[in-house]
């Protein structure tokens, strides 16, 4: 056996295919000195991202990034409840709240206190559950759920204001959207989910300026974050989806607490040949993280959803819901649809017929179906109810869709065929709650509200908005995490 | 804006590459294609570790691969010991300790107790800390780390026998280094510190057989692994490494707890077009985890590291122990040392002038010098003391090292010239502690002594080491755990 064994070790190390299925061994080799030379000539984005988050001054934000942060955060507090009674939450609260530490943190609309590590998993998750956060279009990042899970956690342990947790939000949001820039499309393409990837940088920019780093530890979290970053796009459709934003959070400040005690990681995580931008992706452009720090926001451009699914199937959607609501249609009235759509939208949205809440999320036939029925698409329409409905079913089995790569991922193009031989067309060029077409202050409230509903009264999910609306001028996070309690 | 951005969203999501410097695009849309088709050819390779974990029987594995592991859990066990005072396991402790929760676990060698999850992380980190554990020479994996450290802090808080316990251990190890067989040596040419990335798997599998998962959970348990799986090797040199077995074994184990109370997962995490072979590597061989299940066994081929720093280095310190003590040499009597390595050894141990004890460890000119001068090459060799070291430095700096690709990783030539004009020269063709060269139970034992003394007294020791012995025997596996505490 030894000399097989020594043999079999030398060829592989040595970058050489060994029985089975494998593709050429010199496309590694290759690539790996691509990447070298590639990093040596790198800017030192770690560094220089570390330099900017430790420096930055709240006087500093415009105040465009400070108003859409706090529509980001009373969002995602939105989503946290919309969540918080899940069974993804109540499987992971099961199997895992025995282990927590001291009840330093809450588990926003619950009643359970968890450490902060625990705290930040939890939110993570249950403002993704319902696959109804917000979207950073560029990257399809989710930014709010790894950076406010985080520190909202974090913040509500050492009594951290409004404005600094602000401030570390809008950094935070700003370190995992450049990060994921810097690799998308490349990267995505491969087979990362990047809200899991890019998302644990985020959390450790944002709670390492929490717990005030220099700028060699803020260097080390991001190493730490890094080395952690995770999470596959095949989970989509499973429990695996949320748990990405929730532990991209907890490990996120996790690296910021290790390098506040001077865990030390590499320099160049970001940027070494075989640091993170390498070893993840087949791509990169770090100007997307080092050019014009301090002036553009990445928070700026963040948008939410109206419908409670991914925003691929957005314009579907709203072109259903227009054609329906115009025509009043019943569904008996109908003979088929037909969707043309970016190939996208069928690659992560394809599945025909799902069986689930969970799986229709995925599938670009149920969207339209419940959207023409119904004329919303809120998180009752993506419960296993409603999956399972009769009529549900009878009209997402007449529904067809075409990929066309002329069609981009913001539009797209319904047509329904009537029983009585008319076509109805509609093109959708930016669906309801783009970045061309954003949901108003109203609509958010009222997303709010409607996904909240029966957490708590609706008085106190009233008090609990204008928490949110103010956070900037609280003196302590824990006037929003308190008011955010069942009781 | 809104314009620009869009444009550059569909350009991006297309695959098509905007401004900074980046590859060709359709490169990476092209390797999609390739996965989808070689994925839909793939055997169930989930399905089939599942299936086998979950229905092996402890009376199923051969004698041979109940000998190596007890060897593997002495030696594992002894490494915990060796890097239970270190730095890296003092910062993360004094980082992490206060939000642990129920002491429901050992730290093995010290007197703090913890939650299982934490002691998980603590053991993983304490056994490689110094770089001194076990490796599986087909993947580079060092196995005991992320298995022992998840099974043995849950084993704790079940009151689990010695039998279960080791019965887990192997199919832990099983699980691991098959991953890693296929995907190695690509996945870790691509940038991945495999112990973490594969570790977490062998965790998942060996929590999950405690657990008594079904199949199904145990897919689950496999696929929460796999969206996990992190490790950059851009870490080496720093905290960061001996932290991956460490994260790899909470998240393994995490991965368990979450799948026995059904947080689902996908049901192919290995082997689907964007799960974690395609994802996190370019060359996949499947028949290396579906072949040959309960019939060969990893954990038969693991080899204990002599010396306390990467395997690469030593033949290379072999050589140098070798003809020191043939010819009783004297550092002041050499010229200079020249070695012949494989290329893999510059590549991992490059370091010219390592400043700190860590660093060391990646250098292989500080290895040949600390070797000639001592004669050995323990934890005391790699310690920040021994590197400033004035006559170390000023071997070191006489030592030259060439790059020889038909030199094999197991191989190196050593030749030393002497003062005097005469040349000395050592080929070593396979290093003491290598499969084809073991390690005695004996020599397992005085490297156990040598690496923990100081933690406990020497008797105290001796009966911990008789522990690890007698380990299949064990009623509970406290009666290990509870001689592994100082008092």
């Amino acid at each position: 056996m030894s000399d097989s064994i020594s043999r079999r070790t030398f060829l592989q190390a040595s970058g050489i295919a060994v029985g089975g299925t494998v593709f050429p061994a010199t496309q590694a080799v290759a690539a790996t000195a691509k990447a070298q030379a590639h990093a040596d000539s790198a800017p030192p984005a770690t560094k220089m991202l570390a330099n900017y988050i430790v420096n930055s001054k709240w006087s500093e934000i415009p105040g465009s990034a400070r108003k859409e942060a706090v529509r980001s955060v009373l969002n995602w507090v939105g989503c946290c409840l919309g969540g918080c009674r899940h069974e993804t939450t109540e499987n992971a609260i099961t199997a895992l709240a025995e282990f927590s530490g001291p009840a330093q943190a809450t588990v926003l609309g619950r009643k359970e206190r968890l450490d902060i590590l625990h705290s930040a998993l939890l939110n993570g998750i249950t403002s993704h559950a319902l696959d109804y956060d917000d979207t950073h279009l560029e990257t399809i990042i989710h930014p709010a759920g790894p950076v406010a899970s985080a520190i909202l956690a974090l913040g509500e342990r050492q009594n951290t204001s409004g404005e600094d947790f602000m401030h570390a939000f809008i950094l935070g949001v700003e370190a995992e959207c450049r990060i994921g820039k810097a690799v998308y499309p490349s990267h995505y393409e491969r087979g990362y989910h990047i809200t899991g990837t890019a998302g644990v940088f985020g959390a450790a920019a944002a709670a390492g300026k929490l717990l005030g780093l220099s700028e060699q530890q803020m260097i080390w979290a991001l190493g730490i974050a890094a080395t952690q970053s995770a999470g596959l796009k095949v989970m989509f459709g499973t429990m695996c989806k949320p748990f990405h934003p929730g532990r991209a959070a907890q490990n996120g400040l996790t690296a910021a607490l290790l390098a506040a005690k001077n865990f030390t990681s590499t320099n160049n995580a970001l940027e070494a040949a075989e640091g993170f931008a390498f070893t993840m992706s087949d791509e990169q452009d770090f100007s997307q993280i080092a050019d014009n720090l301090g002036e553009t926001f990445e928070v700026s451009k963040n948008t939410y959803k109206p419908f409670a699914c991914g925003i691929v199937t957005h314009p579907i959607i709203d072109g259903c819901i227009q054609l329906r609501n115009e025509y009043d249609l019943k569904p008996e009235q109908i003979e088929s649809v037909s969707l043309r759509v970016n190939p996208l939208v069928l690659k992560l949205t394809g599945k025909k017929t799902p069986q689930t809440g969970l799986e229709a999320k995925f599938s670009i036939f149920h969207a339209s179906a419940v959207a023409i029925i119904r004329g919303t698409a809120g998180p009752r329409e993506y419960t296993d109810e409603t999956v399972r409905n009769p009529e549900v079913i009878a009209l997402r089995d007449r529904v067809t869709a075409q990929v066309d790569e002329n069609v981009s991922e913001e539009e797209a193009f319904v047509s329904i065929r009537l029983r009585n031989g008319r076509v109805l067309n509609r093109h959708i060029e930016n669906a309801i709650g783009s970045l061309e077409n954003p949901m108003t202050n109203e609509a958010l409230e009222h997303k709010f509200l409607d996904q909240a509903q029966g957490v708590m009264t609706e008085a106190q999910l009233n008090a609990l908005i204008a928490r949110c609306w103010e956070i900037e001028s609280l003196d302590d996070v824990k006037l929003l995490t308190g008011a955010a309690i069942p009781v």
